[in-house]
């Protein structure tokens, strides 16, 4: 089977890029002595986090419970949730995965530690938690490394848990003093961090200007997008996602109406450096995918030499990847055009 | 089951104001001879498609074949894909549903009607075709009346289609000059339309104001969302749909993180009428969701005498119902927060 035969629109996925995306974020890890936890939200398949384990990833991070239930499942046994899992039906499922598998998870309260606590002290099994950090990004986290500290003797002064370090996000310029700080006074309170994660994909590559964090959490290098072209994070040719769509209606010399709209690429503009409009075509680098209705994509084509006809098909590489993933029940696995694999997007809507 | 019950989080649908949506519209286009076709993008789940029909409404409208498939299998027989239709794989489909059902589709192209006449030609079948009409909105459809009329022509000369009226979206104040003027001159040519469809929810309450129309594609009316109130075409007391979330991190003293983010709500920004953020906190409505993380809601809550404490949970009416939709798997009906149906949203992600 060939992309050619699919249906649009459709997800595919080049592996030759993606086992390239791998290496290099794995040899970048390597040379700078950072342990690398793949945030799985991009790809959401398990294969593929099977690959980047293989390729060198101490284990995948996961932002959703139910994401890690389905990479369990699929045989990962080293998993980080960076999200604060608060109530009883999250405790039952954490306990369960806890029984199971090497789970870590984060927490930026002492009300989301008394849970995970009494948790874990039910279930038998003694649980790791990083303390989640606000070095400047201003969403979940403890204000102020006096803060982790707290935070990290609360954890630590629980049986049933045990302190395994912090968590940021992003990595930005203010991390660094802020990390260096809290890492100092935790050493000094005889709490010395086992691990300090930073993530992010637009400062992957200079997490080693971070000499405190020791683990580097990212997602979008296995596919990239047009957002992190536009932020100098990759090249178009490093994207290895593509939605390939149709181009059903052309209903003036100028505009095309493609069969991918909101439902297939998203309507997520995320850095005004990705460019106008919702993603890049890649047979008309000069086209405007300028609109998006849920079923079309609005294009003007004038700035093309020569329009497409209708019928004609399309890669488009979205703004946004890891969205994208959320959208398809499928992804097309293809080496050159020729389809190697049909993937379930196993962890697609695990928003529990 | 209640909803106190769900774990967050969850896609809630309020029967009681469902079923006095339902029975509004259909009373709206009983009282001016309109037929009512609902578009199921909406809600995506044949019972409330069962629903509108056993209300009154003619049949149902849907933009994919996925999706028309979907309703067939479940039983709905009067269906109307309103998309250019291209390509083998989705003419053997289409061929499928035509032989099973009253299906009819719309196209705004030669090159669409000859695909749609040889499949129907193959098939045994006649099929019904609407000329789709760009009358302002410029998406898809011919541009002018006269373009109309060609189109109507071309169809009406295949063996195996039959010219079955006009379609646009949405209805505007432009639409009915236009729409007069091409049913003026199909009726010259003998090809008068048999239905006249127009569609679109923030205008489907004037429709009566445009006499060529005869019939009303709209779906939002089964919900409604943020965007349709702040146009003016519902109040908050009649939106039936609602994502129940839970506020997992309280870091600062106005600051407030929700376990829903893009993934649940998504970044659609329909109009600026729906005001600013990315949805309206029932319990809270002076809050604004600023942001969105793909897991994280971000939410101001300076204005609120009250703010919530971690852990507590909140209704949230997103800014486009539709899109939500697409993003659950199953959907829980309540009526008074008592649960009564889980209903697989089962034309989720059907983009083909």
């Amino acid at each position: 089977m060939n992309v050619d035969d699919l249906d649009t629109p459709a997800l595919l996925i080049d592996l030759d890029r993606v086992e390239r995306n791998i290496r290099r974020m794995q040899e970048y890890c390597d040379a700078h002595g950072l342990a690398l936890r793949p945030h799985i939200k991009t790809h959401k398949i398990p294969a593929l986090a099977h690959r980047q384990v293989r390729a060198g990833a101490r284990g995948i991070t996961c932002q959703k419970i139910g994401e890690a239930e389905v990479m369990a499942a699929a045989g990962l046994t080293d998993i980080l949730i960076t999200f604060n899992l608060l109530g009883p039906a999250k405790m039952e499922r954490l306990a369960r995965l806890a029984r199971e598998i090497d789970v870590k998870v984060t927490a930026d309260a002492p009300e989301v530690v008394e849970g995970l606590a009494a948790m874990a002290r039910g279930a038998g099994v003694r649980l790791p938690v990083l303390v989640e950090c606000d070095t400047g990004f201003a969403r979940c986290g403890v204000q102020t490394p006096q803060q982790a500290v707290a935070l990290a003797r609360r954890i630590a002064a629980e049986d049933s848990l045990r302190f395994a370090g912090l968590m940021t996000y992003p990595t930005q310029p203010s991390s660094g003093p802020w990390l260096r700080q809290a890492r100092d006074l935790l050493v000094e309170s005889g709490l010395a961090p086992r691990t300090i994660s930073g993530g992010g994909s637009v400062s992957a590559w200079t997490t080693h200007d971070y000499p405190e964090i020791t683990e580097l959490r990212t997602g979008n290098y296995i596919y990239y997008d047009r957002t992190n072209v536009g932020l100098g994070a990759a090249t178009f040719e490093d994207c290895a996602q593509h939605v390939l769509a149709t181009v059903v209606s052309r209903p003036t010399p100028t505009r095309g109406i493609l069969d991918a709209g909101s439902k297939s690429l998203t309507t997520d503009i995320l850095r005004a450096e990705a460019g106008p409009g919702h993603g890049r075509i890649v047979e008309y680098p000069e086209a405007t995918i300028y609109a998006l209705s849920e079923e079309h994509g609005h294009v003007d084509f004038s700035a093309c030499a020569r329009p497409p006809a209708i019928g004609e098909r399309v890669h488009i590489i979205a703004n946004h990847a890891c969205t994208v993933s959320n959208l398809f029940d499928v992804a097309h696995a293809h080496r050159g055009g020729r389809v190697e694999a049909i993937w379930p997007i196993a962890a697609r809507g695990m928003v529990r």
